[in-house]
């Protein structure tokens, strides 16, 4: 085995290592509202669903060198809402240019031409080119080292396209939907190369080891 | 679009949704140990890394139906430490099989035969099947929900298999890790259709955008 002690290397490479790592990671295109009504969309992969029960999600935000907020993190502590559009195959580019360094007083949708909609419980729009949107009101922050912050938000509302969820079962249909992953530097994963593991019990196990210590 | 509003949902079925909608997830196969010295293994995807610097990982943990803490729960507890043994195709069957609810007293690693190496910086074994393994001291837990808990983790040490982690760049070789990720349900999905996306700075897309502009 590799081995790496983490305290012994320059915070870039550990990012190298973790990020590299920890794959494939769902992606949050991340839309907010400023103060004078410029809607940001910003992608993030330190980002996942916690808990249903109240419905949480975490995103991990970086500072700038300044330790300043960047735009996201800085809508979100005015407004306490943000919107968490899933990211297609379809929006995979789109979502790739918002992470362009636009200047700060030009919101990303309206520089790439992306269309926004209207939400159902915040303020802040959702990308009407996502699949998918979860509609998030501010839980807490809480600060990690000298820029690094985890958001905690609670899912409000989603915002589905149809033929994703089956209405009768709740049941996501991943061939309808084509969810993208991130890995790391400019590689991104499809979501089309799936298989099925069937969960036991332990009654069942216990049946299949004897059977197979019967047999052996 | 299909819309849901969580608070009107049953917590079964808000699951259904997050945990079908926030895709793909990583999946830490996590070792921990008890006071009797007994091993124990659980698959989480509600997990993923936050931050290089301090170097943070999160788990969702959920709690028993009486509120007590699952087996991972309570050896974090009592030792402060687990391993995030990440998990490839060849690791996949071993991993679902460390979800059957296998009695309290009779570790997973143990039960299905699955050996383990030793640590670098904790005590708790990894998994010598595992690609990767994240030597993990707990920073803090934090209860969201009755039976909810983030359970938020600084990575020390890093162990991979030789030929993941080119020696000189820390690049990760996917061709040689194929890391598997989580849906929903029986469903996983593997991390071999993978494209690249190149990030571009704001000068470069100006340039071409004017180029396009010129052109049309």
């Amino acid at each position: 085995m590799d081995t790496f002690e983490l305290a012994g290397l320059a915070p870039g490479l550990r990012y190298k290592l973790l990020a590299g790592l920890v794959v494939p990671r769902p992606i949050a295109l991340i839309t907010t509202i400023s103060e004078a009504g410029i809607v940001n969309a910003a992608p993030y992969s330190f980002f996942n669903v916690f808990s249903e029960d109240p419905p949480v999600v975490v995103v991990g935000l970086q500072a700038k060198d300044d330790l300043s907020p960047k735009d996201t993190a800085r809508n979100v502590r005015l407004s306490g809402e943000f919107v968490v559009n899933m990211v297609d195959e379809a929006l995979a580019v789109a979502m790739n240019n918002c992470a362009i360094d636009f200047p700060p007083e030009q919101g990303e949708p309206d520089n790439l031409d992306l269309p926004l909609a209207g939400s159902l419980k915040v303020d802040v729009p959702r990308l009407a080119g996502s699949p998918v949107a979860l509609e998030c009101r501010k839980i807490t922050m809480m600060n990690f080292g000298a820029g690094r912050d985890l958001l905690v938000g609670e899912v409000l509302a989603i915002q589905a396209r149809e033929g994703i969820v089956d209405p009768k079962t709740l049941r996501t249909e991943y061939a309808r939907y084509s969810p993208v992953g991130r890995l790391t530097g400019f590689q991104y994963v499809r979501s089309n190369d799936r298989f099925e593991l069937v969960r036991e019990s332990f009654a069942a196990w216990l049946e299949q080891k004897s059977a197979d210590d019967a047999a052996s």
